[in-house]
């Protein structure tokens, strides 16, 4: 038994313990995960996940993805009543090309989820995309800050989409930045069934 | 109608295309979710529910957690045959103080790594933390290098944990980085059921 190896260890432990000690409040937490690299919307799924393991209720608005992601929809299909997967959005802007239907269409996902955020029965509650509406100015972002931050106490909220506006920033619980160190799609491989959809 | 929008849209669009078009390329990924940030296991967890919605087979070899992350390992357990799920570390190192034990649970988790990185049938291999275990230098990291990049052709591989070893990332396909902006926990708030775990 090595003791150098046991004592450092033991220290580390009563460092960690502290500092975990010194967290004592629990509550819905308002999340961001924004930046260019991958990751974004899958940390989030991941993070349902989580929820509905412990047999919680989630609810998920797609604000911009349309006939995308089609593999976690399907995965989440099981769950029936612990999932409720809104898809919205019509594709990027630059699919549909009409700037008045886009924001139509991210006015509506954004009514549904203003149902969800005053919904009880919800533990988490993921608005994916909803950067992007929020950066082409197709939503207000202090309402949408006022009905995040007015949701239920028990309510996590994950956001998720590159360039995260400030004011969104300025009221996150946590703030994650997927980066993007390398992309295979640099290297020329293409967009593939179970990696990007 | 809203003609200068459309204008750069459609432009937006071909470029695009003309990127997409230019990646002709399908195989399996060898991917690193790296950082201090949150969201590195809950990414690799969000694929694999990409992965499992397409019917395709995920394998899990978690390093370093033991009891942790009981809401994921419940959720995959619905796919019975889609998963295979291995939660071989035994928590943290400062938990166990013990080196000797660390190595040979660390090691012991590896060879089920090595079986399933040979293993034809699956789509994804989620290596859990192995970052960790290669910090502290509990595995060889050119053994492992060796043993990925030896894979099947249509294998993806995801290996997660902070501090990701310059030899792994040479290799890697995509490298995201998880930064922490702002965390939960600075502000008090503790670990919880469906957030942490």
């Amino acid at each position: 038994m090595d003791n150098t190896h046991q004592k450092k260890m033991q220290k580390r432990k009563e460092l960690y313990e502290k500092k975990v000690l010194a967290r004592q409040e629990k509550r819905g937490l308002f999340m961001i995960n924004t930046g260019k690299g991958k990751g974004k919307s899958s940390a989030a799924f991941g993070l349902a996940l989580r929820m509905i393991g412990h047999g919680r209720k989630v609810g998920v608005v797609q604000f911009i993805k349309g006939a995308w992601q089609t593999g976690e929809r399907k995965a989440f299909s099981h769950w029936g009543d612990l999932v409720e997967w809104h898809t919205l959005g019509e594709g990027f802007t630059w699919e549909t090309q009409d700037k008045e239907r886009d924001i139509v269409s991210c006015q509506n996902a954004w009514n549904t989820a203003l149902r969800l955020l005053q919904d009880e029965s919800l533990s988490l509650l993921i608005l994916d995309e909803l950067n992007i509406a929020l950066r082409y100015h197709y939503l207000d972002v202090h309402a949408v800050v006022r009905a995040i931050m007015a949701r239920p106490a028990g309510l996590s909220v994950v956001v998720t989409g590159r360039n995260a506006p400030v004011e969104l920033v300025a009221e996150a619980d946590t703030v994650t930045e997927m980066d993007n160190i390398r992309h295979h799609a640099q290297n020329g491989v293409m967009a593939q069934e179970g990696i990007e959809y």
